[in-house]
């Protein structure tokens, strides 16, 4: 009979597999694309399509955005300052989390606060964070208004709302900057998926 | 130009890589095991064994324990049962979004309350969880007091510690127990392991 504590130096203890070793099964690093801009910009949209495409290239790829955080991990938050900024540590949590475990993590979130985006990228090391900035003009969003959600934020029915009675701060050092009012969206996808080339995120002879 | 507001129907919308796409790539299929037990029961030594063996299986892991949550996404919350129940419930959100992810997670967690890891149970799929109570009497985990805090508990210095003045709630519908002071770790490991062989998980051919 053997006792957990006479095992305290056995190999079990020690046997601590890493980002690294989980980078090696895969075939390819890991990372995170933190997509922002405002709501319309077309975040989520890039996010699920640079995904899909990293996916046939047989890339390990999650997609965290407000869908899936909003009603789960982050359901206790509302949206003025403070529950936003809480929203954004959390998923950054989530985020480093996901990216040690081996997976290209691409979040999707307005993020409007430049200091809130520094502090996920202070999470992890330099060149583990791509910040990508959707960039699209406030009119341009609030003709699409998909969600119908710009309307109700004019009508005051809702508050806080980006670019309307809340401010969203323009990244100053995003890794990219795609024009969603000016490009199409295949191309976005391919400068998005070119960054993280050029990053040799995926060189199988690194 | 292509604007994204007339592309709502097009490929890249629909082309939302699901968690099966993900079990695919990976070969095998994602779940979540969650070690419960008193501190010192070995809930996070089993789990990086498991970790260890399945990942040389060539399959996609990740432990979550308090080391990696504590410090970060529930960095906020104390020991209060409000608290406990809160970074459960969170770490419930973040594995069930890392089993979508493609991973075996490996959450090992105190967890004294029935209800809260009912209520990570309820959050996926039946087949998608399997509880494991890691079953070692107070006395073995006193006596063993890996990290000196059950010392610290008995002369009050730490409130709220499970087992010394906080319940631990005995799993009732646990899908494996593991004896951890009478079974050597090896063994343990093993009959972890044969519990995910057994439900299919890495059939290769389903």
């Amino acid at each position: 009979m053997t006792r957990i504590s006479e095992l305290k130096n056995c190999i079990w203890q020690q046997a601590l597999i890493s980002r690294q070793d989980r980078e090696e099964l895969n075939g390819h690093r890991s990372c995170i694309v933190w997509f922002t801009g405002l709501s319309g910009a077309g975040k989520s949209t890039l996010a699920r399509g640079v995904e899909a495409a990293l996916h046939l290239r047989g890339i390990r790829t999650f997609v965290l955005d407000g869908d899936n955080v909003r009603h789960g991990l982050c359901s206790d938050l509302g949206f003025d300052d403070k529950s936003r900024t809480e929203n954004i540590r959390r998923v950054g949590e989530v985020a480093k989390l996901m990216m040690e475990s081996g997976a290209v993590v691409l979040a999707a979130f307005i993020s409007p606060f430049a200091g809130d985006r520094n502090l996920v990228r202070d999470l992890v090391e330099p060149g583990d964070f791509f910040e990508i900035y959707c960039k699209a003009s406030l009119a341009e969003c609030e003709a699409r208004d998909v969600k119908g959600l710009y309307k109700k934020a004019r009508r005051g029915e809702i508050k806080n709302y980006t670019g309307i009675d809340s401010p969203y701060e323009i990244p100053e050092n995003a890794e990219l900057i795609l024009d969603t009012e000016n490009e199409n969206i295949e191309e976005s996808i391919a400068r998005a998926i070119g960054l993280l080339d050029d990053a040799g995120l995926f060189d199988r002879d690194r």
